[in-house]
């Protein structure tokens, strides 16, 4: 592992920009408001200030929604069958699931990428990053391989890299049957938390199925409880999730803001940190999930979620919602006039 | 009095029609999503389908700010002098405000009126509904005559006529130097609590403020405990929340869906409630306002905000915002593929 560690090369993350921060706190002052009335929204102008190394500015924006298959959807823990993740990549490309219409009235551009689905896709539309057709099922063996999981996660920095470069704020999807059962895992690991306070419904299990999901993550927990996070991906993680990871280092290393969307992604972040604890300052929480398990992340990250939706369905939905607040921030901030001026 | 409420004829407001909410609800949970997992997006689409008695759409947008100045000013309740309502009300015309950015993002017209602020303005895109020059000092005297909150509910009640028609949703927003003290007298009032429970810290007052307001408020309340709608605007309102009020059953009756913003256009939606219970239904709380005793008015309406974003700048900004939301849901529902599709 540490001979892998060693080859595995992620970009520089810098810190903050603190000058850039305080110049931009110092013109949210002076605003014709009443010092902090904007809360959040000049929380992200002072973030993207200090991203940016310059008063904030947005451009472009881009969602990447990643998506693969879990093996260990074996064990019954979704309540939809695997095949759903090929159908719904399939449905992505067509413009007919939430994240087309939520991410066309953000303006934001989706990238649809295949990172590790069972399905075969032929549409010009599709990022093919297929590295294996599904993880292998991780109460049995190893999900994936280090260097798979490696590899994953050079694909979310790769994605940055040739098509993220003209965005100035990236957002968090995937799709994947079964991520959060993985997603799970991973946050009881790095959090150090029981399966009972972490796993929740996903997309809609009744209480037994509940209680299977619980085991599942105890077992697979007990079976081999993983180090580090290239190994925690390794034991239960899964490819889009390995992407993901990527695309947050790579997005704040490129200098971009990224939006959390719910709970696979945050669980993607913890991983991030992991790798880069400089990775935190670039990232904004969406909304506050409904999947249990997600209050105990915010709470590790000291972070607070802009919307408040009752949501829970991934794709990126609350990344795009979110998009909008972001983009106003810094509307607000460059439009706006001072007090002095009134 | 009693012969006043019988002169004030307000419109008709219809319950939602609940088949038309059933219908919206069967066609959400065949969409490509686990059932509700779209959460408040959903809620939001049964809610404007019992409002609009179809499918729901969302064409125009419209958000009106209303002001005006208040007499109790003189008590040294706000951070600001009176005279910023008049300042603002030009910054609104100019478009240097923060609501004038965030109602172009979100594709809002703005519409904004004088109800009764103390300076004079001369340019066309004001709706001049002036009543009076601020509301009398409610220490001393009542702060407006029952006729002139009639007249003010009335001119809410006219602006959705002239000039709401055109929008399906429709957003409040207010300036008015002081008009948190008003607000605060009008809540404890409606739900008879304690000032130390209701009032904030408005635009930035400091613990001496704070407790000067509470004061304030308390002894406006014991020299006058009003009880019905029109007499609580006739003893501590402002002539801008009467306007609110009217605006809130105007829309209502005119089947728009309402964005509350915050503390304040919470304050006239308790006093349209007293109006017309019906009007509760046409409602939707846009954030969570950072302001003390607005936690109380949303547990007593069992209203759950969309957006929670530490604001308290009041123009109508969380409607603004909220907007983006309301309209994304709407989208949501009308192009997502159904799962039998798949």
């Amino acid at each position: 592992m540490e001979s892998l560690m060693e080859e595995f090369d992620t970009p520089d993350v810098e810190k903050l920009d603190k000058r850039a921060m305080e110049k931009a706190k110092e013109r949210l002052n002076r605003l014709a408001k009443p010092e902090n009335s904007l809360g959040k929204l000049e929380d992200i102008c002072e973030k993207m200030a200090g991203i940016q190394s310059s008063e904030p500015s947005l451009q472009g924006k881009k969602i990447f929604v990643l998506a693969a298959d879990h093996g260990v959807v074996e064990e019954g823990i979704s309540a939809y069958p695997g095949a759903f993740t090929g159908k719904m990549v399939r449905n992505f490309l067509e413009g007919g699931a939430a994240i087309n219409s939520l991410a066309e009235k953000s303006g934001a551009k989706l990238e649809i990428v295949d990172v590790g689905v069972r399905a075969d896709f032929e549409h010009e539309g599709l990022r093919d990053r297929k590295i294996r057709r599904g993880t292998r099922n991780f109460l049995e063996t190893e999900a994936m391989t280090s260097s798979e999981a490696i590899e994953a996660i050079e694909v979310g920095i790769e994605l940055v890299e040739n098509f993220g470069k003209e965005a100035d704020v990236i957002g968090l999807g995937e799709m994947g049957i079964g991520n959060t059962t993985s997603s799970a895992a991973i946050i009881c690991s790095i959090l150090d938390e029981e399966p009972e306070e972490i796993v929740g419904s996903g997309t809609g299990l009744d209480k037994e199925g509940v209680e299977r999901k619980t085991e599942v993550v105890r077992k697979a927990l007990e079976r081999h409880d993983p180090e580090g996070p290239i190994k925690t991906l390794e034991k239960v993680g899964g490819y889009e999730i390995a992407g993901l990871t990527g695309l947050i280092i790579g997005a704040a290393a490129n200098k971009k803001i990224v939006v959390v969307d719910g709970y696979i992604t945050a669980a993607a972040a913890l991983l991030a940190l992991e790798i880069e604890p400089l990775s935190l300052g670039y990232m904004v929480f969406s909304h506050r999930s409904d999947e249990q398990g997600f209050e105990k992340i915010l709470e590790v990250l000291d972070s607070d979620p802009l919307l408040d939706l009752d949501m829970k369905l991934g794709e990126g939905t609350g990344s795009a919602l979110a998009m909008n607040v972001v983009e106003s921030a810094v509307k607000v901030y460059q439009e706006m006039e001072e007090i002095e001026n009134l």
